[in-house]
């Protein structure tokens, strides 16, 4: 059983954070909550979320886990107005969904979880250096990136957070001083990253005030950030490249 | 004989609505106004359109025919600003229609209305059910439909108007009870149509607040709405798709 | 040596400027600003760029010839946000050139001027029409032509400024009355341009309230307006086509 209603962007939101990642996924449903964890076809990023009851207007359900395809939720949501809630309604004879949203009721099949890649197992990593900044920043940065290189470094140095990008002939380099940051736990970090991850965890990332950043040594980077008011949280898990030089 | 002065806006929206199923039309012009009929090249929906001499600052013009290349007017109205007015004038020896517009002077070559398709007869159709509603509303349902399917179904039931959609394992459906239309006479009414034609019809349809859907069984659809405060007509008939099941 | 700061803006108006003509360009530094004078792959037309030193917040120069890639700046640019300062300096030794800007820092490669082809010699033409007008009129006569034909006529006639341009079957002109152009210099004056040229001269000239246009008879065109509060200029000299009538 499973039955719901919640803000319309708040879903949207979700999915978008979901669909940078994989085309389909699968959600666990229990009284608590969602949850889904979901590693990309590549196996280069993992992305986990949690929605939490609270963020919903209504929520009631047993434990079940669904498949659902993220593109057919985003077409829905593309005609929806803002200010809109969503409903949602679990068939589980049929394995139908329903959704109400502005006076619009969908039908969609779900999938079989069966099908959807298992999720993965999310590894218990400690990392030496965490940065807190607004998404818009880290944004700026890959923008200012993707222009010169396909990869780009997160480091920690000098009680600075820096990025930086390196093409055949030129350089570019965003340094922001811990005055400049939100919160700033320092330590011996410098990881190399593909853009074309970045760039697209970044576009959710940059809707928020406050992404948390965590980062090592040539290992992967943590990039986290709640949404509907610190009751739905993201995060990523990114592989680093190895440097060559 | 043939000159006119008429709001830009007004003559835009017009040749839009045209445009949907036409390239190219024949204008009757008489000393009340314009009238345009046509038929799609696969005959599958008509066009009526009227513009009443009052529509215009100035009119005057003897009985004559003329045919025009509707995408070179649109790419006039491209340049022009809000709030011009266009003048019209016929040179009927050199079969050339003079355009001013924001100050530019066009020269448009006319067609020779013998080489355009002959006006259809349009057919006199009681249709059992009317629905009047905003055309935002209409081109909702048809933007969720195409997301999902390539025709749809419209129809009355229970004293409401409903739109409804299936893909292969999908549906979407919207319902408006009387109380949210502006007007319904409720029949037996319930058709499929193309939603290549009906996403082209609902574009210049939703910018009116009031839009006619006059439906049968299995019969084709009228939609209807005016433009320029009430002296535009602009009136589709669309064919109805047989459906299989 | 060479360092400087100045609006981002400005430096970005610059290089969209020189842009439409190349992608490359040689920029002469002297302790008075920069110049650029460059000519189009095709020799169809040049263009003559000056800053002079105060339109800088701060510049500080010896002689000296940098070649950029104007892309590359342009893609700095276009990450940047508005009320940005961009502080340049170049470092002889390296051959590089390094821009901060919102917090960024790039590093630049400069390309070896003698790479770059050589500095036009702008003639001096007497040209026997002038006529100064708002940078948008031009754009939309320009814009109003491109939808007809792949040049446009220039010319003085009757105390009035116009522009013309004719398809196989159609003709657009704008003439403008003395009273409505800022100034006019009449003169014998009637040339015809490739308009692939004048849509690309007119994007940077659009943004001008005063545009300073001379013709002459089968001559080119000069089309001259400033930057930076008059600091800066920019100057276009467009090669006429050969009127075949």
């Amino acid at each position: 059983m499973f039955k719901a209603t919640i803000d319309a962007d708040t879903l949207k939101s979700s999915i978008e954070a979901l669909s940078v990642l994989v085309d389909e996924a699968r959600f666990k449903i229990s009284p608590e909550g969602f949850t889904v964890r979901a590693v990309d076809p590549a196996n280069v990023a993992m992305v986990s979320f949690e929605l939490g009851s609270n963020a919903f207007d209504e929520f009631a359900a047993d434990d079940c886990e669904i498949g659902l395809d993220l593109s057919k939720i985003s077409d829905i949501f593309s005609v929806a107005g803002k200010d809109n809630k969503v409903s949602m309604e679990l068939d589980e004879m049929s394995q139908k969904m329903s959704l109400h949203l502005g006076g619009l009721s969908y039908t969609l099949a779900l999938l079989d979880p069966s099908t959807i890649r298992a999720e993965p197992r999310i590894p218990q990593l400690e990392l030496p250096a965490e940065v807190v900044l607004n998404g818009k920043d880290l944004q700026r940065a890959v923008k200012a990136a993707e222009k010169i290189s396909d990869h780009m470094l997160l480091g920690v140095e000098d009680d600075a957070f820096y990025m930086e990008a390196e093409g055949d002939t030129d350089r570019v380099r965003l340094d922001i001083p811990r005055d400049q940051l939100i919160d700033l736990r320092a330590g011996d970090a410098r990881s190399l990253f593909s853009l074309d991850y970045l760039s697209d965890i970044v576009k959710p990332a940059s809707k928020s005030n406050e992404v948390t950043v965590e980062i090592g040594k040539d290992f992967p980077v943590k990039i986290g950030f709640t949404i509907a008011n610190g009751v739905g949280k993201i995060g990523y898990l990114l592989a680093p490249r190895i440097e060559s030089d």
